[in-house]
């Protein structure tokens, strides 16, 4: 936990977020400002600033978090008509709150690459 | 190996790529139309149509893909000042190639979500 960390604050109950899913690894809630119809973010439990901070450690974490957006999709009648993953690192990648996080997009086409 | 599936015919030596990065699960390719100035591919060496296909069977795997993204963002100077991750599945995500992969764009800032 990271005492400064929006996220960490979600984790821990201290700021409310609209749960689509959690477990004992990871914590799954709307984007505040959805950028598509479905717009979710999946987060770790544990603090970790960037993809730049991952290891071998983190393999099976890792795994899990894609699995959860497959999860998450199905949950939300996205699989078939499609949805896209982003993961954003730093500045060029648009990265706006360091514990890295998974986007989960859907209910509209999602065309180019930002 | 489907023998219909262009990454398959890649992987196989079939069709030629600018390969960034190998291993026994993996291949790293540079997109053939890229879309930033760095815009690679990782595909795993066996045969998944979509995110939708996965299970538990493939975490290892997955993992294994994000760490090789953080990996080709090191190695190609990506790192500090960010990049972008980004897994397609069926129409809606813009998923054009039917076995999945995952982009890697840096080297311009990325702007939304697409």
């Amino acid at each position: 936990m990271n005492s400064d960390c929006l996220f960490c604050k979600i984790i821990d109950g201290k700021i409310p977020a609209d749960i689509v899913h959690e477990d004992d690894q990871v914590l799954a809630f709307k984007d505040i400002s959805p950028q598509a119809p479905f717009h979710s973010l999946i987060i770790p439990k544990i603090h970790i600033n960037t993809i730049n901070n991952l290891d071998t450690s983190h393999q099976t974490l890792l795994g899990h978090i894609l699995l959860t957006a497959k999860k998450i999709a199905v949950d939300n009648g996205l699989s078939e008509p499609g949805y896209r993953l982003i993961m954003n690192c730093n500045e060029d990648g648009g990265q706006t709150v360091f514990h890295i996080h998974i986007h989960i997009l859907g209910g509209r086409p999602l065309i180019g690459f930002g």
